[in-house]
C-alpha cells in the first residue's frame, strides 16, 4: 500500500535540531516514509489532499495508564491518601482483564483523535492491552508493572518475563516492552536487581515512575539514607535503558546522575499539579541536555489523554514559575511531544518527517479560527491548537483516523461496554 | 421567538452554591428563560433535542483584548520587553479601525464556537469593536483603554466618555460599558481620580489591570512608597464597581482592601504563565469570599481565547504549585467561568440556567471519547472538555451557533480578510 499526501506544510528538523516548515508532498510505502519533497511525481494507491494541513510527526504519549480511563471522573479534588486508599485502589482492585481491554480500548479511540501515534504504558492485565493495540493499530511500548511489597514478586517478575518473551515486537512491530518496576518505594533494591538482570536477558529497556512526590523522597532518605534516584542508580537499574515517568523531587546531584545514564525522563505536567505533587524542574533538565518527553498518565489523575494540553502546559508553567518568558520554546515543546517522546520509549525510526523513517504522521486542520492567521504555524500548535484539530492519523504507513473518523475502532460500542462496566466497578 | 431545549443535562445552582445536575427541559421565550422541568407542556417555534447534552450557563471571558487575535503567533517565548517593546507596540501602532473589526470578528468567532457567551475588553477604536459585537450577537462590556502617560489624557477620557455615553445599553442591552483606565504605572493618581469622577457620572464601573508584574510593583514603591492596589485605594478607585485584572502580585493588605472594597478580580492563568508574569493567589482570594472570575488576557499572550483551557489551568495551577490537590475544585472552576465571570462584568441577571434568567446557554455534546464515562459531568467539563465539544450557544434567547456553525459571522470571509491585514502589519 502506498500513500500520497499533496500539498502540505510538513513539518522538518534539521541535524542542528532547528524545525523548519517545507510546502510539498510526503510519499509513504509499506510502513515507511519513502521521499519528501515538492510536486513528487509518484503514483500512490491513496492521495490524500494537504491543503491548509500541517503534516507533523505524530504525538507519543511516553506515560499512561491506558485502561485508567475507566475512572475518568470518578475521583478528583481529593487528597491523595484519600484518592489512592479509597477510590482508586479499591476499584482497581475490582479489574477483569475484560474492563481493562475495553478501557484500553477508549484510551486508544481518544489517543488517536488527538494525535498520539505510539505510547508507553505499564499496567496489569497486559496481555488484553496488547491485544487491543494490536487491533487499533497504534505503536505502543507496553510493560506489566511490577509491585513487589505484596504477593510473590518472584512470581510477578515470571509473568513480566513471559509478557516480554510473548509480545515483543509483535503487530508488525507495533508493539514493543520494558520491564515495569513500579516505583522504588514499591520496589526494594533486591528485587530492583532481579528486575535488572531479566531486563538485560531480555535486552529490553525499564519504564518506571521516579521522584515523583516530596513523600517517596522522604521515605527514600529514611529508609536508605539516599534519593530515590541514587537508589536507582546503586540497584543497576540506570545501567539500561530507563525510561523515567514525573521526576519531581530532584536534587542537583540527581540531575547529573539522570543526565550522566542517560536516563530519558517523561513530565506529565497535569499530572503532577492535578495529585498536588509539584513541578518537575524541567528547564534544568533541558539545559543539562536531558531528554524529556512528555506524559498524560493515567485519566484518573489527568483527566484526558492530549498531548496538546501537556504540550502547552509544559511550555507555560515553567515560564510561569520561573518568571521567564523564555523557557521551554514552542519548538522545545513539539521536540517532546514528538522526537524525544520517541527517544524515550527507545524507537529508533520514529518522531520526525524524514525519508527512510517509519510514516507515523499527524495531518492537522488549520482552517480553525483559533489558528488564524498563518504566522507561524509552530507556535500556533503548542500555544492555540488542540486535539479536535487532528484530521488524519497515519501510523505505520496505514491510515487509522481520516476525517475524524477511527477506521479502526468501534466507537459505539465502546463507550458501551465502558459504560456497563463502570456501572459495576464504581458500585458498592 | 421560543426555544425548547429537551432531554438535556442542565446544570443548577442552588442557593448555598451547590450545583447539580437535572434530567429536563429548558423553555426560553424571547431573551429569558422561562421554565425548567422534566416533559415541559409547552410549544416552542424551534426544539433542540438535549439527548446525550450538558446544557450550561455560557461562558464570561472576563477580560480580553479581542482584536489582538491579529497577533496570535506574531511573538511568543520572548522576554517581555523585546516582546512589548520590540514587537506588539510597533504592530499596535500600525492598526486601523478596520483592522481591529476584523480581530474582534476573529475573535468572537473563535469565542463562541468555545462557548463564551459574554466577555471583557478594554483597547482602542471601539466604536468598530461594538459593531462587531452587535452584528455577532455576543454580550460584552467593552472600555476605551485610558494611557495617561502619552498624549493628551483629557482628549481621551472626553473620547472614552463618547464612547459610554454612545453604546451603554445597545444591542437589545447586549453591549454594556465601563472606563478603562489602563493600570496604576500608565494612569497617575490625579488622572485616576477624574476618570473615577467620570465614572460615577454616567454610572458605570472600571475595567483596569492590576498588579500584572513584579516590576509593576516595584514601581509604584518607588513613585508613591505603595502598592498599585493601595494606589487605587487613595485615588477612589475602589469605591466602584472595580473589574480588576491579572492581581497576581499581592500582600495580604492588598487581599484584605480588595475584599473590603468588593472588588471583581480577574485570574488569567495562562497569559500570566506565558509573559512570566507569575502565578495570582486564588485559593488565598477565595478563601477570603472573593470573587474571582477568568479571563484569557489577548491572544498574543495565551495564544487562544478559551476559557476551558483557562479553567483546567486554574484548578491544576493552584493544585500543583501549593502541594494541595483539594485547592480550586471543578465547582469553584465552573462558577469563576460563568456566575463570578458576569459578576465581575457587572451582569446581574446572567451567569446561571435559572427561569427569570437571560437565556445565554451552552450545549456541551458528551459523546466524544475524553467524555466518557459518564460518571461526573462537572469534573468532565473541568478536567476533560474543549472548545469543540462545545455544540449549540444561545445568546440572549437567539441561536448563534447551531451543530458547530456560527450563524452571525462569515468564517472564510473573517480568514481572509485577517490574513491580508496581517500580511501589512507584520511586514516591515
Amino acid at each position: 500500500m502506498s500513500i500520497l499526501i499533496k500539498n502540505a506544510a510538513i513539518l522538518s528538523l534539521d541535524n542542528e535540531g532547528k524545525f523548519s516548515w517545507l510546502e510539498g508532498d510526503i510519499f509513504i510505502k509499506g510502513d515507511i516514509i519513502e521521499k519528501i519533497g515538492r510536486k513528487l511525481d509518484v503514483k500512490a494507491d491513496v492521495v490524500i489532499d494537504g491543503k491548509d494541513k500541517a503534516a507533523i510527526p505524530g504525538f507519543v504519549n511516553a506515560h499512561t495508564h491506558a485502561a485508567m480511563t475507566l475512572f475518568r471522573g470518578y475521583a478528583d479534588d481529593l487528597p491523595l491518601d484519600i484518592w489512592l486508599n479509597k477510590k482508586i485502589w479499591p476499584v482497581e482492585a475490582k479489574l477483569t482483564p475484560e474492563d481493562v481491554y475495553w478501557g484500553v480500548k477508549l484510551a486508544i479511540l481518544e489517543m488517536i483523535k488527538g494525535g498520539i501515534t505510539a505510547y508507553g504504558d505499564m499496567y496489569f492485565f497486559m496481555d488484553e492491552e496488547a491485544e487491543a493495540v494490536k487491533e487499533a493499530g497504534i505503536r505502543a511500548s507496553l510493560s506489566v508493572g511490577l509491585i513487589a511489597v505484596s504477593g510473590d514478586p518472584s512470581i510477578k517478575l515470571k509473568e513480566a518475563e513471559d509478557f516480554v518473551a510473548r509480545w515483543n515486537g509483535e503487530a508488525e512491530g507495533r508493539i514493543t516492552v520494558m520491564f515495569g518496576p513500579h516505583a522504588p518505594y514499591t520496589c526494594p533494591p533486591d528485587f530492583l536487581k532481579e528486575v535488572v538482570s531479566a531486563a538485560e536477558q531480555y535486552g529490553v529497556g525499564i519504564h518506571t515512575h521516579l521522584a515523583e512526590t516530596k513523600k517517596e523522597v522522604e521515605d527514600m532518605y529514611k529508609l536508605y539514607g539516599k534519593s530515590p534516584v541514587k537508589v536507582y542508580e546503586e540497584a543497576g537499574v540506570l545501567n539500561l535503558h530507563v525510561l523515567a515517568a514525573h521526576c519531581v523531587h530532584l536534587t542537583s546531584d540527581d540531575i547529573e546522575i539522570l543526565k550522566n545514564n542517560e536516563v530519558f525522563v517523561v513530565h506529565n505536567p497535569q499530572s503532577n499539579l492535578k495529585l498536588g505533587s509539584g513541578v518537575a524542574p524541567v528547564p534544568e533538565m533541558l539545559k543539562k541536555g536531558i531528554s524529556v518527553a512528555l506524559g498524560t498518565d493515567g485519566a484518573a489523575s489527568n483527566n484526558n489523554l492530549d498531548i496538546f494540553e501537556e504540550m502547552r502546559t509544559a511550555a507555560l508553567l515553567h515560564k510561569g514559575i520561573n518568571c521567564d518568558p523564555t523557557l521551554v520554546t514552542a519548538s522545545e515543546a513539539v521536540k517532546m511531544a514528538t522526537l524525544w517522546g520517541a527517544e524515550a520509549l527507545g524507537l529508533k525510526n520514529v518522531g520526525r518527517i524524514e525519508p527512510g523513517k517509519k510514516a507515523d504522521i499527524v495531518l492537522l486542520d488549520f482552517n480553525a479560527p483559533h489558528l488564524q492567521p498563518k504566522i507561524d504555524n509552530l507556535a500556533q500548535i503548542v500555544y492555540s491548537a488542540g486535539s479536535a484539530d487532528v484530521n488524519t492519523v497515519i501510523i505505520d504507513g496505514k491510515i487509522v483516523m481520516k476525517d475524524r473518523e477511527v477506521l479502526t475502532l468501534d466507537e459505539e460500542r465502546i463507550f458501551k461496554e465502558v459504560q456497563k462496566r463502570v456501572k459495576r466497578l464504581i458500585s458498592n
